[in-house]
Order: C-alpha cells, then sequence, then structure tokens
C-alpha cells in the first residue's frame, strides 16, 4: 500500500513541477501573462489550471494520510502564481517524506470515511487508494498537462513522465 | 500486483466505454458528425481520440500480460467508428478476465522488458507497473476525456469515474 500511494504521488508531483517550469519558461518566450496560464481551462465548466494542481495535491496528500489514520494537512488553497503552486507542490512531496512504510503497510482493509458531495461514504483502503484517490489524481494532473498543452506550451510525454 | 492492474485497468476501461457513450448520444443530439469527435485532438501534435483510446487499451491489455509472463494479445488498431472503440474496450475487458490473480501476484520483481523510442529497457514488475504502465495509461484515458468535455459533451468527474 505504501509503494503504490507515497513513491507514487511523490515522482507525479515532481514531474508535475516540471511541467509547470516548462509552461513558466513558455510564457516569458511568447511574452505571455502567465495568469493567462494559471486561469486557462478547457471548458468553462471545468476546473482552471490552478485549481487543477490544487485538487491533484490534495489527493496526494489526503490518501496516504488517511491510510494511515492520520487526518491530512490542511492547506489555504490561495496560490496565485506559479512560485506558489511550485511551494504547495514541494509541501506536498516533504510531507509525504515522513510518512513510512509502516504508517500505510497493512491499511488494505482499513475503513476509509469521506464526504463526497455532502454524503459520508467508507470504503476499504485499497479500493479508496486504488479506485477513488489514483484516479482522481491522475485526472488532475492529466488535465492540468492537457490545459498546457492546448495553450500551446511545447510539452511531450517524456516531460509528463519525467517532468523534464 | 493483481489488484494494482487488472481491477483498474476494467474499471477504467468500462468508465471509458460509458464516456464514449455520451459522446456519441451528443453528437446525435447536436447534429455533429461522430468522426469529428474521433478526431479532435487538444493540439495539433497531440494525438486524435480514437488514438487516446487505442494506446489506453494498449497500456491495459500489455501491463498485465507483460507481468504474468505471456505477450500481450496483437490488435489491429484499425478502428473507425464509436463501435469499433467498444468492441476494442470490450475485447479488453474480456482478455483481461483471463489473467488470475496466480498469474500476476508475485511479480514485484520480475524483469520487464521494453521497446521504448527504439531503445530497450528493462524494469522491475512494481515499478513498471506503477511508474510507466499506470501514469501512461491514465495519461490517454483522461485526455480522452478531456478531449470530449473541450469538444462540449455535458461529462461531470462522475462519468469519467464510473461511466454514467
Amino acid at each position: 500500500m505504501y509503494e503504490a500511494s507515497v513513491p507514487v504521488f511523490t515522482a507525479r508531483l515532481k514531474a508535475l513541477s516540471g511541467v509547470l517550469s516548462e509552461a513558466e519558461r513558455n510564457a516569458a518566450e511568447r511574452r505571455i501573462d502567465p495568469q493567462v496560464f494559471l486561469a486557462a481551462r478547457l471548458a468553462p465548466d471545468m476546473f482552471a489550471l490552478t485549481r487543477q494542481v490544487q485538487i491533484a495535491t490534495d489527493h496526494a496528500k489526503g490518501a496516504p494520510s488517511r491510510l494511515a489514520g492520520l487526518a491530512p494537512p490542511k492547506y489555504e488553497d490561495n496560490e496565485a502564481s506559479f512560485a506558489d503552486l511550485h511551494a504547495r507542490l514541494a509541501r506536498t512531496v516533504d510531507y509525504l517524506e515522513t510518512l513510512s512504510a509502516d504508517d500505510i503497510d497493512g491499511s488494505e482493509d482499513r475503513a476509509i470515511e469521506l464526504k463526497i458531495g455532502g454524503r459520508d461514504i467508507a470504503m476499504p483502503g485499497m479500493q479508496y487508494l486504488l479506485h477513488f484517490a489514483m484516479p482522481n489524481f491522475y485526472f488532475h494532473v492529466t488535465t492540468a498537462y492537457d490545459i498546457l498543452r492546448h495553450n500551446g506550451v511545447p510539452l511531450g510525454k517524456v516531460v509528463f513522465m519525467k517532468g523534464h
């Protein structure tokens, strides 16, 4: 359960940080206000880039915390720049480093309680990680990348995978 | 390793089939040629919807096969309609049903050999599944969804997660 969570989230967050760095560089090069990218979205009723990154980190800090029986750290969700988003990603990576395999292994059947759309939901740890947190996490990480690609940032799959 | 692969791929492929069904319904309602959606892409140098679905299924059949020490089944990649894509998804789900936990559990350290960009790469099974196949798989599943959202198909996160 540890291997399927902490190192995966950590690697993806670091890669996402690299994706954002490419976007910053590209904005500077094309003389685009970075706020344009931060506020970009793929559809009017989808979240903008900043919110995609916020939610991705929410899942990355939330899932391992809950599996370990800990309350996830609360963030203020007030990021207003690429620097703020990098700081949020780094803070999350640092937090994940405080969790050990001992904290998380064996949580396959731990009852995880969540509020989803105002409803209380409970599910076993493994189902929560593999069928709820991960698909959600990857959704937001990928959509952040897709928003930037759609806005002409020259990214490739290697950057998505490795961050550089 | 089985739980982290076969049931995850199966659930996501079924949900993707639901996403495609919504797109078909929406195309009919808006009198849009379904080929428009199938050929849609988020950037000129990204793959279109059909190819996103093809690659997603490639990872879904490829990863569990390799973990089990089997050659992945070969597909012809000639899908030309939503019906063809549904058939490809269903065929992949059917194939995954032939793989058991006994085939895949214990493959954490199995040497997986891959050709990536013409280079031969080898990595242990767990690294391959969690740090290569899964991020790639989710990338294409999410991008398929994002393409359709960007084209105005009224999808929500619930459809991405559950397919309806």
